[in-house]
């Protein structure tokens, strides 16, 4: 029987737990590709590393073990970061070699580069496990739903800011103290930025539109906004109007140009992700072909990643090459839609001063700018009041516009809070 | 370019869907293949079928049009039903064509016969849309999750009995009140019998099972019980308990064993399958190596089960030939494991009559079964009670017998009503 050699680049916990199930599943691997799947070579830096159940034979230090052997068909991507991965990728993909990786942001960063030494070379590049883990959700983009003309991707697509979000809606606690025991509990890492800053699930987003759109899209092309700004406060008003705050990626496809972006949301109680709670990851599609498709999973987690690479290792060894599967490299120019001509619904949180005239000051600005209100509610009393209102869909220039001015009249005490509203229950 | 020739068998709802589909996103298919996939026959028994859109000259009467024309590589089969359908897909199998079909009673019915055809003549047979429409759970099986060990699939599989289910959690109304009015909105068929009575669920589960194990499952191996026993008061119960009503699709691989049954099972409102509401399906697989995943989505309609079969043609065209992917060739024997010997939570409901020493002899005969109560709590007065207990998981013998001792009791004064529990939340 024909065999396929492995390649490990980095033996950490994703990198181990590849190993293990390469060698546990053999006889499954054998069924689904008729092939002979085993590990060959395990590249570390450190030339003492050792790792229980490694034979120390398969172990080196130098990358050119890898890119000569001509026994190693698939070399899998684990280090991470976009050094030293970006140059071991680009040379085995010129090696011939057909490389799996995990690397969401080397991806987000230079996949054209990577994608076009693929193509050059005529081998595969998968990803999978770069964008929400265990759940497949690239393969059914690519593959089941290639023809379904994509419309809206929007989702949970970090798991670290959705365990907080979760825990701030039950327990009422503030972002830091969340934060804090996050990190306490490994949800968060020690830096959080790229999590709660937005940035992870920027570059998750740019990898699913560029397969969802059939586009080059990149982390440079993707609006993000984090949960650093988000209050206790206003996850509770929205839990009292039947709202969920979630980090959302949505990427949208208008008129033949698209947008992508990551915002903190609220979502109806009652939308299906509005149930995805804990360190879960889902996406929900749009489509006019399919109605609504949701994808619900581990985002992350050293087991769910190794058995996505799994997969990954299978799709490659299985797919006739010279198919649009065997890379993502016919690609349209979708041109990019303004954030600012997005329509988009606000939920407002504004301390006022309480005096007669206020609201209808308020609710005049709002007119002049073609903002429509859909409910109002004012809160406290004495000297300030609290509004929290809910708006109509508007083009997001024209709200911004209000908001500027009604930052500088007197009667606004302090920064008014915003949230975007998406998703139909 | 090379050209891949479809044949439609069928051209109502689905199969127009389809031929409308293949030509709107023809760029799309060409991008995902590499080929031109254009339509090249459709079979209608009535040789004076016509339909808006369709090339007359394409339509024939006669199988053998399609059979003996070298150009036609897929035959789609979307007749239904398991008499000509079955005759069809063999005779094209033998003939060296590709086979995509919907037809789900004749996959779990006749699975094995059209796998050996298909597997004799190195063709493909895919049935994306024979299982939950346009959510692609049996790729994701066969493809993404064939070496991870998937230990258990639950879920719902019939959009009918969802919508009722939804409905009278939702109004408080009785089982007939819901389906008169399914009836009318479409939602239910004139005879309903195959989705309330759990038929179609159970096909759908013969056919997940068989790829999730690599096993044979038949309809004939699936227990099945649909929801025309659920009562308005059982629903109502659930509610209070934090309980939601679903008829549930479960196969679970226990210690190298199988068991695949239909039943109408109560799982907790936090669990993400409560969320799935209305006509949707959803299919929940849990695995060591991933977890969880959820996959939901439309379970029926005509353009996503046409969306289905374009991507299983699309899959067809791109799949290496003689790998397992390229049929559902390769399968161990899977041995079942009974229905009485799995373990099972339940919910009891009895009326009994009001006197002193009923809630001890009922307690004590559970506890001759070592059937455990989790939770019990009494309603009414006067001659009669309501009891409601939740049960600890225990061996459904056991549980069945101590049914049927009580059943027996003179204090119990109707039959008693049990529903499973499922799902952690």
């Amino acid at each position: 029987m024909d065999k396929v050699g492995i390649a490990l680049l980095g033996y950490g916990t994703v990198g181990s737990g590849v190993g293990t199930l390469l060698a546990r599943n053999a006889d499954d691997i054998t069924l689904a590709t008729g092939r002979q799947v085993y590990l060959k070579r395990v590249l570390e830096k450190d030339p003492g590393f050792s790792a229980p159940g490694l034979d120390p034979a398969l172990l080196t230090t130098r990358i050119e073990d890898v890119l000569e052997d001509p026994a190693i068909d698939i070399v899998v991507e684990l280090i991470g970061g976009v050094g030293a991965a970006l140059d071991f990728q680009l040379r085995a993909l010129r090696a011939g070699k057909n490389v799996v990786t995990a690397n969401k942001q080397l991806l987000a960063q230079h996949g054209a580069e990577l994608f076009a030494a693929a193509e050059e070379s005529g081998v595969h590049l998968r990803f999978e496990a770069s964008a929400v883990g265990a759940v497949p959700v690239i393969k059914v983009l690519r593959e089941s739903l290639v023809a379904a003309e994509v419309k809206t991707i929007f989702g949970i697509v970090n798991g670290t800011t959705n365990y907080m979000l979760s825990t701030m809606a039950e327990t009422g606690a503030d972002y830091d103290d969340v934060l804090k025991e996050a990190q306490r509990l490994g949800y968060a890492e020690a830096d959080p930025t790229d999590d709660v800053g937005g940035k992870d699930a920027a570059a998750k987003m740019a990898i699913l539109s560029s397969i969802a759109f059939h586009s080059r899209t990149g982390l440079d092309d993707v609006t993000y906004d984090g949960i650093t700004g988000l209050t206790a406060t206003d996850v509770a008003h929205g839990v009292r109007l039947g709202l969920v705050a979630k980090l959302l990626g949505v990427a949208k496809l208008i008129d033949g140009r698209m947008n992508v972006r990551v915002y903190p949301a609220f979502i109806p109680r009652t939308h299906p992700l509005a149930g995805v709670t804990g360190a879960y990851n889902a996406v929900f599609l749009e489509s006019d072909a399919f109605d609504r498709i949701m994808l619900f999973g581990p985002g992350a987690g050293s087991v769910p990643t190794a058995s996505a690479v799994i997969g990954d290792v299978i799709s490659v060894v299985n797919t006739v090459k010279g198919s649009f599967v065997q890379n993502c490299l016919c690609y349209k120019n979708v041109p990019f839609f303004p954030d600012a001509d997005m329509q988009s619904s606000f939920y407002l949180r504004l301390q006022v001063v309480d005096q007669p005239g206020v609201l209808a000051r308020i609710a005049a600005l709002f007119g002049e700018h073609g903002v429509s209100i859909a409910s109002m509610r004012q809160e406290g009393g004495g000297d300030a009041a609290e509004l929290v209102l809910l708006l109509h869909p508007v083009r997001e220039q024209q709200f911004f516009s209000a908001l500027d001015k009604m930052k500088a009249l007197p009667d606004v005490l302090s920064a008014p809070a915003f949230i975007r509203v998406e998703g139909e229950a």
